[in-house]
């Protein structure tokens, strides 16, 4: 058999019965959340037209959609004896496209819906997207997104409840060491506009933000080649962006940051915003330690207006495990102008390195099922059978091992699926109505009936 | 704003909040039974090599499975001088394809990991297929699939546990009027072989499999145009397939049928292994009724070797609802031979559609968020922020209307979210401590404390 015949294109995963759990025990807990906070769920389909995806992302995204071919005889109306080139072919016979990011369809979603929804419109999406990156480490071709987005509103209220969701999040995820890094797209406004290079904002946000992979130096370098003068780009750092060792909690250094600004001007309103921020998060949980105002951070995308987050698990060497922010045109794309939104994506594969990372999968997770009955011959088969359907009428997930087999087999596949109970059923505990339990962790053996075992695996 | 710009791919579709919630209700009870019963998760990525989909669902099969369009120049390797066709083109331009199924996906990753697995390997997986069929009522170019399989054996205790987590799933479900087909492949071969048309087998078949559509007349033309004789082909009828209204139960019919074959047939060891699952469903559960051994059931797929099944929900002009059979050598085609298996899909767009006929939803289903905190001003903003995240704590959904509004605006919202309960937060009620909650289904008002409302909620 060549691997070949059983192999998967590069970048794409299966995910085996442990990884699943431990994947669901991750999306379990940010979906519960997200519920709690209000938020309904949407799905849209696998594909789009090319049309609504081409364009959002810029010329390097648009070179990472994945293309679907038109069914049928697709190059009827293609005009080959041009001999046309890829790039001038591909529009005429792939007019679809897998989706590359849930943001895109949800804006699409919302403006085609605009006259039944129920706005400010609070959903939650969780499904995988597709890009033809190069896949390396932590890089797939194929991956969950799980994204939370309130439009129809610019209440502050919303930035506040997705640093709450994060925390409820991480806390049933048990990840505790970990920061919440917050800024505001105004606040990077007021540095360039301070620092009297505010024609140069876009190219001062795109070299911010590559400050954690190139470093100070290089950001320097990349400002002045962008235009900036090299001492307003020192300045920008010296100014603001140099972190200053502190133990202040997040409203101190924003008090600390605002005397920077000049009180009528758009770096003031960012911080003003964050305080707002600030003070609703006081309100609804006494322990904001968590949250940081990181005035260096300055995310990629383009559509952010207001806040902007990032959140990185303390000790552990993998960037930033949810981002978002606040976006005043995204459905605009659409035809739908005027619409704020904030939102919050959780990276599901991340996440789950962390936890791999620091054991913090609980054991049950993994569990398959709670019971296995064993099996060796014809009349324990139809005992077995008869069991497990009481097992499970109490609610409690079993099995028989379907077919009669050495004890050590039956053992080896409980141990593989990690079935912390069996139940040992012979002819002579058949006759007197006994069954032997078998703890798979202890190694302990005990003798009770089928009740005394019902009562036992329900309390 | 053209159609175009916020328009989806034919076949495609969005699910908004309240289709969701219905959905997740189906997925919800399914997923919960499969794993009652052991079934594990297993995801398999949208794409597959298309090698490894071609030849799987026969010719009319692969023209609807969807290609993907290789990255980057993918022309750079074709000779355009040669004026390819698009079927010559095709396996050029597009190595990838979206799975067409999750069968043939299941069987490379069972083939592909056959030294991890333990065997009897159970797994379910639920996740979307795309056909590139032609899209009408009912029908879809991305459907989900919701299967459960197990391989490794061929007891048929595993038969009956399909029929009872069919039961089960209907229970949760509240569907109480269909009946569970059941047929075995080896039945039909008998009938074949007794009618001494044994080499006819595969179109005696595929002709039953379309009684129900195009009825018994046009089956036996279609026998006929297939070379089995016509005398043969009413005798099939008459000696087989002409359905005796009879009040007799599984085994009943079962031991009445019997008698038709010789006993060391291929009829007869169908028979007997109908019986078997029988006489497990009996031990499991006294209540079979909705058990029915149907001589004219033939599914369509060639790869059923034994048990087959279909449910039909009664009263409801919807085809089957959920399929299934056992198969002995799905993996061979991936390298792996002499694996037996045997598993079920559950339909769930057609169960849906069942539910949504019968009025079976449970209002809770579709309800938004548990309680709507109303806001006024500033002030209510503020304390509606605390007392939403108390309701929060206490496990409650909640949500604060992030803007101060007329309120009338905020009951329509509560409306359409279909909210049971909004609490009216004013300035009089802030200062004493009150609050006076609506409940939105019997139109009432109450005035209590925010510790009183979290008691109501919770009992």
């Amino acid at each position: 058999m060549s691997n070949e015949k059983v192999g998967l294109p590069k970048g794409m995963r299966d995910f085996g019965p442990e990884v699943m759990a431990k994947r669901q025990h991750i999306l379990d807990a940010i979906r519960s959340v997200f519920r709690k906070f209000g938020f309904q769920a949407l799905e849209t389909p696998a594909m789009e037209n090319l049309s609504v995806l081409t364009g959002k992302y810029g010329d390097e995204g648009d070179q990472l959609i994945f293309k679907v071919l038109n069914s049928g005889d697709y190059l009827s109306k293609v005009d080959m004896d041009a001999k046309p080139s890829a790039k001038e072919l591909t529009p005429a016979i792939a007019e679809k496209a897998l989706k590359y990011d849930l943001t895109v369809p949800f804006a699409r979603f919302v403006a085609a819906n605009r006259n039944d929804l129920a706005f400010p419109f609070r959903r939650y999406q969780i499904q995988p997207v597709w890009r033809a990156d190069r896949p390396q480490r932590g890089r797939y071709r194929e991956f969950y997104q799980c994204d939370a987005d309130v439009v129809g509103t610019d209440s502050l209220v919303c930035e506040a409840e997705i640093a709450l969701m994060v925390m409820e999040v991480f806390q049933l995820l048990g990840i505790a060491d970990y920061s919440i890094l917050i800024n505001n797209r105004k606040v990077l406004e007021g540095m360039a506009e301070t620092l009297g290079i505010a024609e140069h904002f876009p190219a001062f946000t795109v070299a911010i933000d590559k400050l954690d992979k190139i470093g100070k130096e290089k950001v320097i370098a990349e400002m002045c080649n962008a235009g900036i003068p090299e001492d307003k780009a020192t300045l920008a750092f010296s100014e603001f962006l140099d972190s200053p060792a502190s133990n202040l909690s997040f409203s101190q250094t924003l008090d600390k940051f605002s005397a920077k600004f000049k009180e009528d001007g758009m770096g003031a309103k960012g911080i003003r915003e964050l305080k707002a921020v600030a003070s609703f998060l006081k309100l609804a949980n006494g322990d904001a330690d968590h949250v940081r105002f990181d005035p260096t951070l300055a995310r990629g995308l383009s559509y952010y207006t207001g806040a902007i987050f990032e959140v990185k698990v303390n000790n552990v060497s993998i960037g930033s495990v949810c981002g978002g922010g606040r976006y005043d045109n995204l459905t605009g794309l659409f035809g739908l102008p005027g619409m704020s939104g904030v939102g919050i994506s959780f990276g599901v594969d991340r996440i789950y390195d962390v936890m791999e990372e620091l054991g913090l999968f609980p054991e049950e997770v993994t569990r398959g099922t709670e019971v296995l009955v064993t099996n060796f011959d014809g009349e324990a088969t139809m005992a077995g059978f008869a069991l497990v359907n009481r097992l499970r009428q109490a609610g409690i997930s079993a099995e028989l091992f379907p077919d009669a087999a050495k004890l050590k087999k039956q053992l080896n596949y409980a141990n593989q699926k990690k079935v912390p109970y069996v139940v040992l059923l012979g002819s002579e505990e058949i006759k007197n109505g006994q069954l032997t339990l078998k703890d798979m962790d202890e190694g302990t053996q005990e003798t009770m009936t089928a009740e005394e075992l019902i009562q036992k695996l329900k309390s």
